[in-house]
């Protein structure tokens, strides 16, 4: 039931949002998303039961910077066209992680059988958008060049709650320069609707993390001698939200397998 | 020859821009421009032979975080009305020094008799332009608030040479909670044409500053438990190179005696 790290970069590197969907589809790609569809927006999936995705939408517009909500369904629609024309949330993307009160129950390549007439399902932006703009920039991401992920750590900043949905702001962290690090942020600030500008930097003990090489999530990617740690509100954060609500049913892209839309991460920049 | 910190605000506190400068033309403003017409642009002052001139533009074009320039006159005129209609460098600022082979001569209020016709002004941006917005979107400057003067250090970033003109980058230092700090990142880089977005945060001593409570100009304002220092680059740095020129001959503001504009802070944002 583990996800092999498989970027089939030689075969699908060419494609676009919507060849990766049709790949996803089939089949052909059950593994991580990253580095497929250059350019393209990718994006988390919640999917939950109808009476609990009204407090999470709440819970997300009073929590934009870790819940930017890119794309919502009518319940018992599966599809998105804002993100994609033939997009169906229930066959497109490479892997699905089903819950029932908060355990893991599977992990199918597609979920047309768990598929209900009261589920709701959420896109939320993820920071492979402002990433592709960072890197544009020429800066480097530590992680993405040691082939690595991201780290991320639970933080005490409690996001706003909004209904059952309650927890603490999951970040990702990327270290930098400082000069590379104010670049950064001007970056990142472009992007409010994909996490945005970072929520903290430099002081990681004053947001409740006490080992800057020790992620709960991701990857030890420690900052280097002479960087500073710079922090981002997390995708993450609503997953982490849902498993503490162990609501009686969700269904969540297994980590990595995203969602490939047709939009662009150009489209996402207000600037 | 030491300049008296007055205010004036009671006096002069609802003038704008244009009844400050005829104030100092008077010679009833003698003292510190700071506080002064709220919402105008205030400039540094530096000027310079011509010879000289061409090559401090040059440096100035090179260097435009620490030099910005907002005004040039022509040779021996001594008006910028693109600052503010009949505006006189030789009469319009509370104060000058003037400077022969790098020493100071004269702090005299006006430089009527000191005016030549191979003569050329120059007036630069200035932080008090940010900081307005900074604390209009709710920051606090300690230094503001504790009624000192901002710190200022000499780096070890060299500016890039033109001509005669080198040395290091003056900053101005403030500090900020992490978040706080993200925040004036974001404002001051809506300002490039007065310092723009900070160039280091929160590891001074990769910039050469060994002691953050020890400024070269202006006074000790260390940063507070759980805060970041937060480096702009400073307009005082072009006084600190023609100091280190010594040039045959140059007039400058005397420190915090700027020249008041009819511009308008809001003008120089560019979002």
């Amino acid at each position: 039931m583990t996800l092999q790290k498989t970027t089939f970069e030689a075969e699908f590197g060419g494609e676009p949002g919507l060849g990766i969907r049709l790949a996803c589809r089939s089949g052909a790609i059950t593994g991580p998303t990253c580095g497929l569809a250059p350019g393209f927006v990718q994006g988390n999936l919640a999917i939950l039961p109808k009476d609990l995705a009204n407090d999470f939408l709440r819970f997300c517009q009073a929590n934009p910077k870790p819940c930017p909500v890119i794309g919502v369904t009518d319940a018992g629609n599966p599809h998105v066209p804002s993100l994609g024309e033939d997009l169906d949330l229930r066959t497109d993307l490479p892997r699905y992680r089903v819950w029932r009160h908060g355990e893991l129950v599977d992990e199918p390549t597609e979920i047309r059988e768990y598929w209900r007439g009261d589920l709701v399902g959420f896109v939320i932006g993820c920071s492979l958008s402002f990433e592709e703009a960072l890197m544009g920039a020429g800066l480097k991401l530590h992680y993405v060049e040691r082939g690595l992920n991201v780290p991320m750590f639970r933080t005490n900043i409690a996001c706003q709650p909004a209904g059952v949905f309650a927890g603490p702001m999951v970040v990702s962290m990327r270290s930098f320069k400082p000069a590379d690090a104010i670049r950064a942020i001007q970056i990142t600030t472009r992007f409010p609707s994909v996490h945005g500008a970072p929520v903290h930097i430099g002081l990681p003990e004053r947001i409740g993390i006490s080992d800057i090489s020790k992620p709960d999530y991701g990857d030890s990617v420690p900052p280097l001698e002479g960087e500073l740690p710079v922090f981002w509100a997390c995708g993450v954060t609503p997953q982490s939200v849902i498993a503490t609500v162990k609501p009686e049913f969700a269904i969540t892209h297994a980590p990595g397998a995203m969602l490939v839309t047709d939009r662009k991460n150009v489209e996402f920049a207000i600037l």
